[in-house]
C-alpha cells in the first residue's frame, strides 16, 4: 500500500500553468502533486563560445531549489558560494533532456535557457522539472516564431520524465518523497512520445534490482509517460 | 502622470496569501501590484555562535531573485559563486528591519529565518519583501507558541515597508519598475504602526533632493503606511 | 554628555593630507579624529563593459578595512576568499555618492576608482571615506586635465559626509566609536555644498526614531557639512 | 565494425595492479585498454558529522583528472577554484557504487576514501574507476582487519562496471574513446556479482532508445561483467 | 651607476616609527626609502587547531598590497576572492623569518600574527616587512609580559632582512623598483645579528649568477644587516 | 648516518621514463627513489593575454598532489575551492626554473604547461618536477620542430635541480621524508649544466645557518647536479 493511497500505477496529479509569470518567454508552473516547480525559458541572442559559427542554436538548464522547499531548511547555494553536486547533475539532466525536443540546427544563433526553480518539493523535482521545462522550452520556441526571428520550426518531440522505483517489494510510479526516501531502488525516465527513452537512471539504495523490476519499472513509466504527454498536448494546445 | 495612471499617494494593489507552502513555519506570497515574493520564514533551534548562552534569540533574513523574475535573464548567483552587493545589501536591510517587530529577549534560543525570494519583479522588491516577511515572520512566532517551544510572546510590533521617489518632479508612493529606473529620488522608509521609523534609505539617483522634498516623501510613506499595516493586520487576523 | 567631551554638534578634528602617497593620481589621509582613511584615486583608462560606446566616463570606489584597524583583528576578506556584505555595502554608498560631484559625460572614457582604505577605524570610516575620498578624486580630475587628457571640466560640486545621531537621547554629530557603538539611531548623511542632499541612510538601532529627531540629526549633518566643505575648500586651494 | 577490431562484446584488456603506490591502505592501478586510474583508498578514523554516533563506518569518492590525461589539456580544477559537474556526477557514481559493496554497520566508525585520478583517459574512466576502486576498497578492509582495527568483515559483495553503447546501430561494450565520442547511446552498468544492478545510467546522445536496444545493452554488459568480476577475484586471490 | 646614485653597498634611508596606530600590540611603519609598509602585531589567545595541547605558542604573517601601492592599480585581493601566489609566497616567507625571532614555547597558547600591509611600494616590500614585523612582534610580546599574560621572555634574537641583486653587472643591495624590474639576479636574504642565515632566495631573473656573485650579494647584505639591526635595536631601545 | 644508508653525497636512484602517457607532446615520469612525478608538457598555440604580440612563446608550470601520494590523505585542493600556498609557491619555482631552459623569443607565439603531479611523495617533489619537467619541456619543444611549427631551436640549457640539507649536523644531498621532516636547513637549488645557478631557496627549519654550510650545501647541489644532467642527457640522447 502507498502511503497516498495512490495504485502502483497512479502518478500525482499533475498541473501545468503556462505564462505563470510575466517576463519571460516561456513560464510554466508545473504541479506533480505537491511538488511545484517554476521553469522558466529565457530566449537570449548568441550561442556559447565554443558554438559560435557552427549556425546553431543551444538549449541548456538550470535548477535551483529555494531554501525551504524543502522539509528542513536547506543553506543558500548562493550563500555557500557554489552550487552541490546534486544540483549541478540534475540541471546537467535536464539540459540533455531538453535538447532532445529540439533541432539546434534550426534554432538558429540564439540560447534557450531553462531554468527550473523548486518552489515546494515533494519527491519527483528533477522529472516535474523536465516535464514543464519542456512547455516552457516550445513556448519560448514559439515566441521566436512569432516574432519572426527564426524561419524555420526547431521544435522536434515531446520530451517528459517520470520516477519509478521499487518500494516495499512493489514497482511503483511518480513517487513522492515519503516513497523516495524509502524505496529501495528509485530510477528516473525520460522518454519521447513515440515511446523511446532518451535517458534512464536506475539507482539501487538498498541491495540491487533484477531485469525484471528494472523492465516493470519502464512499463510503469511508459504508462504514466502516456498521460503526462496528454497534459502537455492539452496545455499547448496541440493535437495528440 | 504616472505611467500605470495611479495618483502619487496611491500604492499598487497589495495582497497577502499566507500558508503559501506547506513546509515553512510561515510562508507568505506578498504581491506589490506585479512584484511578487515569496517569504519562508524558517525556525531553527540554536543561535549563531557569537549570541550563544545569552539567552536569546535571532532573527535574519536572505533575499534571492530566481533568475528571470525580471525583464533580462540575470545569471544565478549560485552559479557564479556568489552574492552580488545589492543582494548582501537588501537582505541586511530586512533582517534588520524585522529585528525591530521582534523582542529577541523573549524568542529563546531560536533563530527565524526569512527566506525573501523574488518570483516576479516590479519594483519595490526589498520594501515587499519587509512587509511580507514580517507577516511570515509572526506566523512562526505562532508556531512556537503553538508548539509550546516558547513562553512569552516575543511579537513587539509589526513592521511595513514601502518606497518612495521624486518621478519626474512629483512626490509618489511605491514606485513600480518604470518610475523606479526613472527616478530622481528613490527612498525605502521602514515604519512601526506607531509612526516611528526604523529605517530611512534615501538616494538621489540624479541631482540632489531637499528637506522639503524629503518630508514629502516621508508623508507619502505614512500614508501608505496605514494602508500596509491595515493589510498585515487583515491577513493576521489582528484588530486594528 | 558625550565620551568625548565634545558638543552635540560638534564634529571631530578633521585634516585632509594630499599627496599622501606617491603613485595615485589623488592621494588623500583623511582623518576624522582617530579615524584614518587612505583614499587614492587611481586613474585608467576606458570604462566598464557596459558603458563603452557611450561616450562617458566612471567613477567608482572600493573599501577596504585593515585587519588590525580596528579594537580586535578582523579576518583579512582576501584571505576568507571574499569582501563581506557590509564592505560591498559601504564601497557601494561611496562610489554613488562621488559620482555626485561628477559630471560623467565630461570625463570622457576615463574611469576614476577610489580605494578607501582604513588604516585606523574610530567609528565613520564611511562618511571620511567619501570627505576625502571627494578631495582624492578632484586631484586626479586635475591631473587628467594637467596632462590634457579631457577638454572639459568635470567637476560639479564638492560632496562630504557626516555621521549623525540620537545617543542617549541626544542627537549628536559624527559619531565616534563608542557612541557608534551605543546609539539609539545612526544616520550618514551626504550632502552637497548647495545644501542638497544625496544619501539619507537612517537606521534605529534599537526602538525607532521620529520624524523630529530625523530632523534634528538632519539639522546638524547640515551644521558639519558647512564645516567638511570649509575643509575641503583649502585642502583643495579652492575659494568658499 | 569497432575501430579498434574488437567484437561487439568483446571488452579491452583489462588489468588491475594492486599495490601501486606505497602509502595508501589499498592502491590499484586499473587499466581498461589506454584508460589508466589510479584508485587509493584511504582509511581514515570517525565519520562524516551526519553519521556520528550512528555506530556504522562511510565510504567515498573522489575524482579527478590529471589536465592532461586528455588529448587537448583541460584546466586543472583546483586552479579553476571549484570541480566541475561532470566530476561531481562521477564521484557521487563511483561512491554510491562502492557502498554497494560493504556492509557500512560493520565497519565500524571509520571512513574509507576512494581516489581515482585518472592518468590516461580514453573512455570509460567512470566504470574503470569503480572496478579498480572496489578492488583498493577490499584492500583496505583487509588492512582494518589485519591491524584488528575492526572486528567483523564489512564485505558484502564485489562491485564491477562497463559502459555499454549503441555505435553505429550496434550495440557494443566497454566503448573506448573514439566509440564513446561518436555513439547514438551510451549506458553505464554497475552490476554485483550475483547479477544483480546497481546503477543503470543510459543517455541517448542522439536520437532516442528502444527497450529492446536497452536489453541488448544489458546483455552486453552482463557478459562483460563475468570478465570483470574474474579479474577482481583473480587479482585479489579469491575463489570465484 | 644606479638610477638613485647610491652606492652599491648603501641601503636606502631606513626608519622605524613605532606605535603608528592605536589598536594593536604592535604597530611600526617601516620605511625603506620610498617602500612604507605597516605592521601590525595582534595577539589572540589560543593556537591553531594543529596545535592545541601542545603547550606552545604561535606566530604567523599575512601579506597585502593596498590597490595603488604600486605604479599601476593592482585589483584588490578581497574583490577577485582570492590571494595570488605572490602574495602566499611572501607571507609564508615572512612567517618564517619571524618565528625565527621568538622561542614559541615560552610564548604561552598565544598567536601572535603579524600583518604587513603596503602603502607603498618601491621594491624590496617583504624585507621591509620582515624588518618592521619584527619590531612589532617584539612590541606584541612586551605587551604580553606588561600584561604578565607570559612568565618567561619568549623573545630570541632580532631577526632583520634586506635584497640584494645583480644590477647591470654590480652587486647592489636594498634594490629600489628601478633596480629590481631591472635587475639580473635578485636575492633576499634573513639574518640574525650573530651573523646566522634564516633564508636565502635568490633568483636569476635573466641568465644565471656564479657562486662568486652569491658570495658577493650575501656580503652585501651582511654589510646592510648590521644597519638594520642598529635600526632595530634603537627603535626598541635595546643596547647593542 | 643518514636513514637510507646512503653516503652524504650520494642522491637517490634517478629515473627517467619518457613517453609515459600517451596525449602530452611530452610525458616524462620522473622517480628520485620512491619520489615519483608525472610531468606533461602541453603545447598549445597562443600567449596569455599580457605576452600577446611581442612575438615571444611562454613556458608555464603548475603543480599538485594525489591526495594520497602523502603519508597520510590530504584534502584535495579541486575540493577545497583553491591551491595552496605551498603549491602555488611550488608552481612558481617551476615555471621560473624551466623558463631558464628555454629561448622565449624563439618559441613562437606557443605556450608550454608543464603539469607536475606527485604520484608519490618521499621529499624533493619540487626538485623531481624541475628535472624531470625540464625533460618534458625539451620533448614538447621537439614536438614543434618536428611538425615544423616553429623554424628556430629554442632550446637553450639543461636544466635540473636537487634539494640539500643539514641533517644531523653533517650536509647531505636529496632529501627524502625521514631527512626532510628532521633536517636543521633544507635547501632547493637550481642549476645550469655550466656551473651556474637559477635559483638557490634555502631555509632554517630550526635555529639558523652560516655560510660554510651554505657552501658545503652548494658543492654537494653541484656534485648530484652533475649526476642529474648526465641522466637528462642519456634519457634525451643527447651528448654530454
Amino acid at each position: 500500500m502507498r502511503p497516498s493511497g495512490r495504485q502502483p500505477d497512479q502518478p500525482r496529479e499533475i498541473t501545468l500553468t503556462r505564462e505563470y509569470t510575466r517576463h519571460a518567454e516561456g513560464s510554466v508552473l508545473v504541479e506533480f502533486g505537491d511538488t511545484r516547480v517554476l521553469c522558466n525559458a529565457s530566449v537570449e541572442a548568441g550561442v556559447p563560445r565554443w558554438l559560435r559559427g557552427k549556425n546553431q542554436g543551444w538549449v541548456t538548464a538550470e535548477y535551483g531549489m529555494l531554501p525551504r522547499a524543502t522539509h528542513t531548511r536547506g543553506g543558500r547555494e548562493a550563500a555557500r558560494g557554489k552550487q552541490g553536486g546534486r544540483t549541478l547533475e540534475i540541471q546537467r539532466l535536464i539540459g540533455r533532456s531538453l535538447r532532445a525536443a529540439v533541432n539546434l540546427k534550426r534554432l538558429g544563433e540564439f540560447t534557450i535557457t531553462v531554468d527550473c526553480d523548486v518552489i515546494q518539493a515533494d519527491g519527483g523535482t528533477r522529472t516535474a522539472s523536465i516535464t514543464g521545462g519542456c512547455v516552457a522550452l516550445i513556448d519560448a520556441i514559439r515566441y521566436l516564431q512569432r516574432k519572426k526571428l527564426i524561419q524555420q520550426d526547431p521544435f522536434k518531440q515531446l520530451v517528459s520524465s517520470v520516477s519509478v522505483g521499487i518500494f516495499r517489494g512493489t514497482p511503483v510510479v511518480d513517487l513522492d518523497y515519503p516513497e523516495d526516501s524509502g524505496a529501495d531502488t528509485d530510477m528516473n525516465v525520460v522518454m519521447t512520445e513515440g515511446g523511446g527513452l532518451i535517458e534512464v537512471q536506475g539507482t539501487a539504495e538498498a541491495g540491487e534490482f533484477t531485469r525484471a523490476e528494472l523492465n516493470a519499472m519502464l512499463d510503469l513509466a511508459e504508462g504514466a509517460g502516456r498521460q503526462l504527454f496528454e497534459h502537455q498536448r492539452e496545455a499547448l494546445g496541440m493535437r495528440g
